[in-house]
């Protein structure tokens, strides 16, 4: 599997070259621009199907040739993007087959992005064609250091050639009817099978109640656009192997299972747009770092953040603007979390359609003398003094296992709430965890537990075949477990443990949960632990009858006061503690604190003020003020790379100060 | 019409062997449990038809067969269910005509239950076949006491099948084009029919406007509901005419018109889901009660309570447990209200797919040592001291009105509020009037008004033909009548009454309504009543012209301050009492204690503190606490059979405590 | 083109006897009680199609002559209605194309009214053929006086016809498919077109990004609407060209540019419905004013108020009844706006279907002992000393660019924020500048500013060809313009100007907006004038930089604390003002009382209470008194035609008072 392996910190952005081809004034002014704002690494080609393939069959390459020369010779690579991710009208019209068909079973019109079905033969057959011409042309050209496949895959398609793929899916994995029929319990509401040619996707006009077939239908979505992905990256590899392909990723997209679809991908990239100057700044920046740690958990690779703005974006309800330093830290903080570029949608702000007021490094005003500008710049600028980090990836003791498959399953769990808060249970481990540095992976049930010393996995509501006995296995050869509540309920195919819960976790965790309470919004339970100290928990309240662990605290209210409610089981050398609801920032804090030494993880900067990040990457130490005033903090000695200034003690970080520290005396 | 006549009052629920035929082992331990927990009653088959009819025209009947023969051994009796609350996909992939059509014209797929046409003759056919295969094989088994047809009857089709019936039930109705034009005012907006076939059900897409034609459409709806019904109990009341027949109803479902729909049924069944551990218990039991009064007047005979949930359910948004004791109360509550038995749903919960979290007697764990579980033995317990009560119904002196079709009317109404609350203002009646333990039916405009001392008719905008001569010779004769606003605007086809509002109640009243205001959420307008209390009143202000009436009372803001607002009207040997506002709880309490006893009322415990209930039965006075928490009150002298102590003078009832005091020293 | 030339102000309201033609004693009763009410004025025949032409083919026009006899005969003048806001249900059955297809590409099925194609030939002969004949059987009935087209036009169809049509007309609009291409920015997301038949209406299952195509195809549906409305009244105008034509237009309505549209009318009308007894008064007023500024200025000519109701309707939310003397005041703040008629929906509450419960003249009780027709003849009591005003028109010396293509692409806009609060805006300046009794016109970007010393235009985010360079001119020839954020961004197709904003509006601002902030719902920033007084602002904050402009006030908060806010560009022998933001209310009212005089406006009554509005029409000043309650205010010198009473000093304005005031001693 080829490496993305740059020769500097990449800096750059979408390029749409092919919007402005009646103005070779302002084409020639972009590389001008280029070079000034320090850009070194342009994507080029995305959506450009129309202005690639005017007419059917008609191939208009010459253009694009021009751009990665211009582009080449100037020094800036290239991210070719392939540009399956809108067709051209004319394919629509001739072939309605490559449109979406809804989960009514009523076809798209043509129009929008990602309006394609990834089955059709059709849709496959121009999409290998023109990347195959696309890859022939330019797939040696010196610019051109690795592929953007598409972009931003997504969506699912109920077309009658997608229910064909998805019965042929459905035989693979069951084999026969019977073995689906039990799997799915399909004997509930009279639902079972007796012909292949019955099972559909789920519609909201048909089926939904079926648990078992929506988990199927969402792996099958995984399945058949990796398939697509794996079908148009074929004639690229073959001609190019030595290219590196990625594709760009979504914040917290749970359309896709990533760990499943990056199988394929050569490196994993990402598309960046926290709500920056938002009410609560030390959580957007928390979103942030999580969804860059799994970025580059995806792959064990450092990873490129694809797209980010330079200024606003445009789509959010309230689109503010990045106050000035703001674009430094965000773009930093990427980097300490494992990106090894800093890209940007968009490079030039397009005339008209949808995103004309999408944040860019050119704005329409055209020219440089704006404070946008200014701000990429200072990117530039220091990116070169952290060349260090480049290919680097950090030393990680723990993980925190967030799974998409399991998020599936409890967003379609009926009971004992409607919202099950999986994300933001997860996002609060996150918090707890990384309050003191610690550097995190964020994994999945699929990965390897035995590289880490923690593993914390709140609400494993499902657990896939043999997750349980590993975990197991993990902490008998001394590793620490942390679960939480609703843990161990269903299979794979979300069908119920007999026996209780939490399942084949009940001899790891050493307890049995007898019922779930469930808590209204804005209402609370109390946990004691042994020690006095006193916290609120809410949402879900599971009874627990602990077999060999021991209690550690206890819920203080409801009928259920004094029962067990945090719980700590030592298996082997190692220990697993249970949380048997959903408590608050300060339980986690502690409780994190309180196992960190134990379980051996490294906290690089102890004590810092909440909102304050910390991340070490390649030997480096990235320090980072999100709290939006200026604040003191105690700083390890050695030099920041950034300002080339010494560090050490109390000192004041700025507002959205960032250091890059180099420890050392 | 058979009776459902038990040998004792029934305890059981839903039971599901149909899903666990490759489980023996839990087929026969779910006998050992049931007897354990005192069930007597099973429910079986519901939803079972791909497990009775796997494939077109093979019936496998055997292991129900088991199941009836190993119940009965065990001494357990069945309400054995027809199949038809949902059908297998082989009869929708085949026929497709049996699934439903959307307002929009769009035919549903296969998936869900309750998704076929009521009007198809394919569905009915294999509902016939199978139904009479299900009594032929069945119908004497000594297991069976009841038939449970199909499940909750509800929703609508809209295909050419259903247009063509709901054209010749409008033929049947109207006789005449010109009659239907005149009744529903199709003048309007250019509407008129000139030919039967430009008739359809109303739409989203196509006719909304036409009131006469909505409200002709739910009545079709019923009408072809009920029609469905008849021909799928047919075979069944061939085969075994003496075993009573029924079905199972919802909360204040608005769907059909349950008076009418009932009309074929031997006895009524309901399904009860109270969201007890809210923030007001009282109002949640209050409404509970309410429903049951309904189910207990729908027949004028006990009724089953055929579903409840043991611990939680899984479709609220928030799903609480069941706190200690209020499992015991919930069900005694429906047996103080009429209910012969105490069923749930479900026995033991399934293992995949959407309901697999609602609560049941038997949870995954597949034991007995459980919370649910004994609480569920503690019901049995209770039930078997409750004895006297089976069969028996309470003596009643008083009326409220809840008319389906008056709702009905009264969403669909334009003007001059959006929401007009009917609902909550029947409830809000229904408090006031159960404040002191007063028996209540819960009636309909079809019903005998005579049996009555008093009938509270809040809101009853639609008055069908001979209701206000009804009412007027109810009065007449010494009854007391209560009306509030928005009363008498319509006929039974929703064209106004001429000559103004109350129309044909104009003379019973004895005043006129000039105007309504309408009063924004929030916002109050206050009632002086002749003696200086005061009260706030809200929602809908009539403006009102007493002509026989008296004033009792008046508004006290804005420019109709001083203007009557409550008024009594002396017919005959009775009076009509008339409320021109929705007036605040402390009011309707005062209103309704001032004239319990002129109306002769039995009050059987006054002095009750709010939200402790009291409903006598068979001989037994049940006092209720669902305020939470321990309250005094001053209780009759008598034997708790419950508890089997003494009772009399202040006592303390504990949180969900519950007492059934046979009086006397 | 003719005008509105009645002998009296018209006084009525939209009668329909085609729904009561089985009645007679109903329509004699209509005539008495007409002429009881003071009405003069009848509008008929609205949405009478099935009276008129019950069959194919077959007129029955002989009950509406009866009326035009008996309403003539009585001194009662008409509005004659066509019948093509509803069609009958035969026409839709036979000819289903007559029916709208939406957005998906569905065809609705018949029923509600405003369900026609207005493409659709087969509509088109049904409707041509149905006028000629009333045209000709009644165009010169003595009691009519003009011509009541169709209703309240408006929606869209997505028929094959109207895409046809619809590319028809962006053929003639582009000429060629690259000038549309560059038009619309279709480089973007490979949405280039290759094909004219590719070309499709606007679709949430089709395209919706496409800023441009959104545009062109609300232009069109404009052009189709009013295209369709001459086809209409082609027939009306050949056979009685002496008549005026109207058609009745909605408030604040953004489906059709009301400019454009009005072209072939040769008179407005309008339908007024606001929300009096709502929480704040003032503003319920002032946007009614707002509204009929609007309608005067859209043909320069008096209107026509259409509809009103005289006591409530039936489709707010809440409908509240008109309070004692509000429908006075409200009638005649229509008047002092420049109404001519005022003119009620409806004369007589119809019996059945959704609207029977709206306030009429006549209500169900059928006579005329009640206060709302009391209050109807309080109004043509005050019509008829208020003739002085008929056909006269306010002195007007500013206007407020309020442009509906602007509000197309305000709405549409993705980015800084999705709700970009333009009609608010507009609202908040309206108030400000009519505080003082203001008289003012509301434009849009095709009127000529030449008549005007001030124009306020704020948020002009769209300038069509020519508008900059008028308004620039305007300016230069003494003219007051000012301006706001979000001004000049973008040209007619929804293309940025290049250069950056305000775009051809930077000479005249003196100024270039870098970039542009959004504020949170609720976030504030605050405005510090040179002067030293403080206002607040919000939503959006351009940051600007001035060129030839003098700053006027700063920023206060923010990384753009100190930065210009307000600025002031002398050009000529005028001046152009610019916003930066959307400040509150105080500001507006500062501002534009220090900019009044300097533009020489006419202020006829300085210093009313707030909630008092003042506006001169005829020689006579009407103050009105919207505040709820009883306040002092200064009044000139005169005498008030209304009561009869002299004026002159502070005075005490009752609750809902209204004067008409002729100045002099």
């Amino acid at each position: 599997m080829p490496e993305l392996k740059l020769p500097f910190l990449g800096h750059g952005g979408d390029y749409n070259p092919d919007q402005w081809r009646d103005r070779p004034d302002i084409l020639e002014e972009d590389v001008r621009l280029m070079k000034l704002a320090g850009c070194n690494l342009m994507s080029v080609g995305i959506f450009a199907w129309s202005a690639l393939e005017p007419r059917e069959g008609e191939y208009d390459f010459g253009w694009l040739g021009d751009v990665l020369d211009r582009l080449h010779a100037a020094g800036i690579s290239v991210f070719l993007a392939t540009p399956s991710g809108a067709r051209p009208a004319w394919m629509s019209r001739r072939y309605p087959e490559v449109l979406r068909v809804r989960p009514d079973g009523q076809r798209n019109l043509h129009g929008e992005r990602h309006n394609h079905c990834f089955t059709s033969p059709v849709y496959r057959a121009f999409v290998g064609r023109i990347n195959r011409a696309l890859v022939e042309r330019f797939g040696h050209h010196p610019a051109v250091v690795g592929w953007h496949l598409s972009n931003e895959y997504g969506g699912e398609c109920h077309c009658a050639l997608c229910q064909q793929a998805f019965r042929a899916w459905l035989k693979a994995r069951y084999g026969t009817l019977e073995a689906l029929n039990r799997a799915w319990w399909t004997g509930f509401w009279s639902k079972t099978y007796s012909d292949w040619e019955e099972l559909h996707s789920p519609s909201p006009v048909g089926e939904t109640s079926i648990h078992g077939l929506n988990l199927a239908w969402r792996r099958f979505v995984t399945h058949q656009t990796a398939d697509f992905m794996r079908a148009e990256a074929a004639p690229i590899r073959e001609v190019t192997p030595e290219l590196p392909v990625t594709t760009n990723l979504m914040e917290i997209f749970g359309g896709l299972d990533y760990f499943e679809f990056c199988r394929d991908l050569d490196f994993a990239s990402f598309d960046s747009y926290p709500r920056w100057g938002g009410p609560d700044g030390e959580w957007t920046a928390l979103c942030a770092a999580f969804n860059y740690d799994w970025m580059r958990t995806l792959k064990q690779r450092p990873f490129a953040l694809m797209e980010s703005t330079p200024s606003q974006v445009n789509w959010h309800d309230v689109c503010k603007l990045k106050k000035p330093g703001m674009h430094l830290l965000s773009s930093l903080q990427a980097v300490a979390h494992g990106a090894d570029t800093v890209q940007y949608f968009q490079w030039r702000k397009s005339r008209g359609a949808a995103e004309k007021f999408h944040g860019a490094v050119v704005d329409h005003v055209g020219h440089e003398h704006t404070r946008t500008f200014r701000e990429v710049q200072s990117v530039s600028g220091a990116l070169a003094k952290l060349d260090d980090v480049r290919g680097a990836m950090p030393e990680v003791r723990a993980a925190l296992l967030f799974d998409t498959q399991n998020r599936w399953a409890l967003e379609d769990c009926q009971g004992p709430r409607r919202d099950m808060g999986y994300l933001e249970t997860v996002l609060e481990h996150y918090r707890a965890l990384r309050r003191h540095g610690v550097a995190l992976d964020v994994i999945d049930e699929t990965c390897d537990f035995e590289r880490y010393h923690l593993v914390a996995a709140p609400m494993l509501y499902m657990l896939r075949p043999g997750v349980a006995e590993r975990l197991e296995a993990f902490v008998r050869r001394g590793g620490t477990l942390v679960c939480s509540c609703r843990t161990g309920c269903v299979d794979e195919d979300d069908l119920c443990f007999l026996g209780d819960f939490p399942g084949p976790l009940r001899q790891t965790l050493g307890l049995w949960v007898e019922e779930t309470d469930a808590l209204y919004d804005g209402e609370a339970n109390g946990i004691r632990m042994n020690d006095g100290r006193s916290y609120t928990c809410r949402a879900l309240c599971d009874r627990i009858h602990p077999e060999t662990a021991e209690t550690l605290g206890v819920y203080t209210a409801d009928f259920y006061a004094g029962e067990p409610c945090v719980t700590r089981n030592g298996l082997g050398e190692g220990a697993a503690y249970y949380i048997a609801t959903r408590p608050d920032a300060e339980f986690l804090d502690d409780f994190y604190t309180g196992i960190a030494d134990r379980a051996g993880l490294e906290c690089p900067l102890r004590g810092l003020p909440v909102g304050v990040g910390a991340m070490a990457r390649g030997g480096l130490l990235f320090v980072m003020n999100f709290t939006g005033r200026a604040v003191r903090a105690s700083l390890p000695e050695g030099v920041d790379v950034l300002a080339g200034r010494r560090t050490g003690g109390e000192t004041e970080l700025p507002v959205n100060g960032v250091l890059a520290i180099r420890p050392g005396r």
